[in-house]
């Protein structure tokens, strides 16, 4: 007999006769009511259990987290909040769960407690509705780019490459750590690892991928980036999900009306489909803060800040018009930025970001036009000679959560800059040939994905929206 | 002004005044017409120039790779081949491409020599096509599973653990290679390594999908996979994309029920959307094939052996089965393979697999039932106790494609089976807690995508099918 998903079941038009579920059981209740649940959804199906009829040994073996088959009727529910329940006519334990040793109990755990419990923790309401929105947001990021013509590109994992620049890399190695083969000078000898030469983790797939938008025009990478940066925050991780983009012929306008139109397309998308889960996470959310003083609870439920997004255009601000609202802001007047803003040119910590979009705007920022010195090398160079058309979002609560800019298509600027930093001409010779053979202005970003999910979800934690986090000290399963 | 992409152009409803066009030269004959692309489409759109009023100096810099925009109007074409050309009145050069140094010129280069190009290749016609090809197949991957429930579920690439047992593994490490920290016994010290352990680059992510499938029900994963193995074959990447679906509840024959509907759904999907690209890959397949004897050739042309594949069910056939077929064969009996099969529970090589699916059932084949010694560890143990419900998937021309099985949910057995293997209990305790806590028969299954993108594009190296590939000494870009 095949069985149907309980989202199904739930959903059906109809009562019906002869129901097949299969499911872990959250609870049971008075030797009599399951609450069963599958996945397919947050809600559970109860299954009304004829306990006069069931051996107590059977009875016994009904124990949160084990797996059960019911076969029944689909009836229409006397109890509240569910159209329909499952009248059992007959009950099969297929897996059992010692409730003694079971560490997912039904009751409150803490995050960390849960995190330590990775593999187990996504049988939680929380975690099974944090990884159905992960899976929905990431349909629509490939929805949207297929929508408009753009190719999805697999820019490579283990790079040759350490020129990339966006942080600290991972090392890739066949060889033995232990005893090394080495050059007669004594050093490690790379020529003998797998690939012949060092490798590394990369940090970012947009070299790459600008050498494939300047052939198939609109290109998109989405897959895993590593930092091995010792950052133990709740906004870094040693391995996420980036999603970027590069367009041929955009310049940083057409950017940002690309970043701002895709992140609203993907949040509406995802608010369209997963209603029940992101309900679920709002009114946890709500709980969690019940607990906070008042001035630090958030001032939208989790759906009025996704349709806040929808509704609202980002701000759009350059550095200079940035600084000169951090100059004459309350906090920095009064010394309560731990980096005082005092002139133009300095780097925006992650407060000065906070004032601006929490504070000052309340709403999505693109911070656009920074100084040359404090951003990458491939950034297009503007007629002022000292700022670049880099463009950064900030998120309420999030921070940053795209980088972008118009690439410098001038070779000669390129080259003169590259020098200038101490990157190696010849080992990006591949990347200089997109500017040697029909450059043209082109333009991209990055969206660290972990972070938008954090958004989405209303979690505060970004080890709580990924699978498996990795971060200092933490690659367990 | 805003431009339009080549592929909109050509198929414009109507002729249209003032269009805008960018993109690459491809061609310029007779200083008149130039064929332009902009990778929307195999397709060039032919644009051309009023060379009479066309400064000589511009003319000239109208060269194969050079990037430009043109202005003009959108008439119908004279010429033969095509609907639409634009008449241009504007034409400017946005970078120039050096016609004796541009590596792609128009003419046939070798599959070898567009790989050491792997970042200009893409401006070609045939990598134009792959391209958009793999980037349709994978859009087609995530459709497929999103319309029938499944949650898509982002594995680890790094990994603590090295029981996966899919082959050898790349280590990953912030250790300072030179001169690591050592403990007391001098043995490389992992503990001041980033995570605190020894770390590698993930072969499969199944064993992580299986608890998350446990919970959810239906999940796949769709990423990057390694293996360190110095496999220096067209059919090998030590980096390539992985496909993994895994569902509680399912069966061996559910498995290859779903293994069979998800390839030939991927498969039609990509036949309705990318019919240019997938044509002039027939053609180059055809034109290729032509210098080889007529024995050598294929017997189907690419489009009617993707048709194939949809109207006919794949083959199932027994490991005990294929045995008995094989040791009847004539290259068996007359010696011609390398390894002859003498006895049940032989390995199956790459020459018997091509002889069943290329010259026995001339079809996709499913073998199941294999010995259980020559298999994974968590495969299910069938009841004569000594075959496993491990099923492969063996493709024309391609060979493995699918390796999958139903998983063993019995502890005490798959407890046994570790133990038997030396495999560490202890360091896969979360996979062992899924069988602990509320385990259900399950089965999933694993398909290499590069190979699914060689089938369906007719190309002959896996090298080619990917952006960047990474294959024993070779890292660039």
């Amino acid at each position: 007999m095949k069985h149907t998903k309980v989202k199904d079941l739930l959903k059906s038009a109809t009562t019906l006769q002869d129901v097949n579920a299969k499911g872990w059981v959250r609870t049971f209740r008075n030797n009599q009511f399951i609450a069963l649940n599958d996945g397919s959804t947050i809600h559970n199906i109860q299954c009304v259990v004829d306990f006069e009829n069931t051996p107590e040994e059977t009875l016994k073996r009904i124990t949160t987290g084990a797996a059960i088959s019911v076969i029944g009727t689909l009836v229409e529910s006397k109890g509240a909040g569910q159209k329909y329940e499952i009248q059992v006519a007959k009950l099969e334990i297929l897996g059992d769960s010692d409730a003694e040793k079971f560490p997912m109990q039904p009751k409150k755990h803490s995050l960390e407690f849960l995190r330590e419990n990775a593999h187990l923790r996504v049988r939680t309401n929380a975690f099974g509705a944090i990884m159905r929105v992960r899976s929905v947001l990431s349909y629509a990021v490939h929805n949207y780019f297929h929508e408009k013509g753009f190719v999805y590109v697999n820019t490579p994992i283990i790079t040759g490459s350490d020129a990339e620049g966006a942080g600290e890399m991972f090392k890739v190695t066949a060889l033995p750590f232990d005893n090394p083969p080495r050059t007669e000078e004594g050093e490690v000898n790379y020529k003998e690892d797998f690939f012949g030469k060092e490798t590394n983790l990369t940090v970012s797939g947009q070299l790459e991928g600008e050498t494939f938008a300047m052939a198939l025009g609109q290109i998109y990478t989405f897959g895993p980036t590593f930092r091995a940066e010792n950052s133990n925050t709740s906004r870094h991780l040693a391995e996420f999900w980036m999603i970027e983009p590069e367009v041929a012929f955009n310049d940083l306008d057409d950017n940002m009306d690309l970043a701002e139109d895709f992140i609203q397309y993907v949040i509406k998308y995802t608010l369209d489909k997963c209603q029940d889960d992101l309900k679920f996470l709002e009114t946890r959310l709500l709980d969690e803060e019940k607990s906070k003083p008042q001035a630090e609870r958030s001032e939208m439920s989790l759906l009025e800040k996704l349709n806040f997004v929808l509704d609202n255009n980002f701000k759009r601000v350059s550095y200079t018009e940035a600084i000169d609202i951090l100059k004459n802001s309350t906090p920095n007047k009064k010394k309560k930025f731990q980096f005082i803003i005092e002139e133009w040119g300095a780097d925006l910590q992650s407060e000065h970001e906070r004032y601006l979009v929490e504070k000052h705007f309340k709403c999505p920022v693109i911070l656009y036009d920074y100084p040359a010195n404090i951003k990458a090398f491939y950034m297009r160079l503007n007629e002022d000679g000292k700022t670049v058309r880099a463009m950064d979002i900030l998120f309420p609560g999030i921070g940053e959560i795209v980088g972008g800019s118009q690439r410098e298509e001038r070779y000669e600027v390129l080259v003169e800059k590259m020098k200038a930093l101490g990157i190696d001409e010849e080992e990006l010779w591949w990347y200089l040939d997109t500017r040697r053979f029909g450059s043209a202005v082109h333009s991209g970003f990055g969206l660290g994905f972990e972070r938008l999910v954090l958004f989405v979800t209303g979690m505060t934690n970004i080890r709580d929206v990924i699978p498996f986090p990795r971060t200092p000290g933490n690659a367990e399963f």
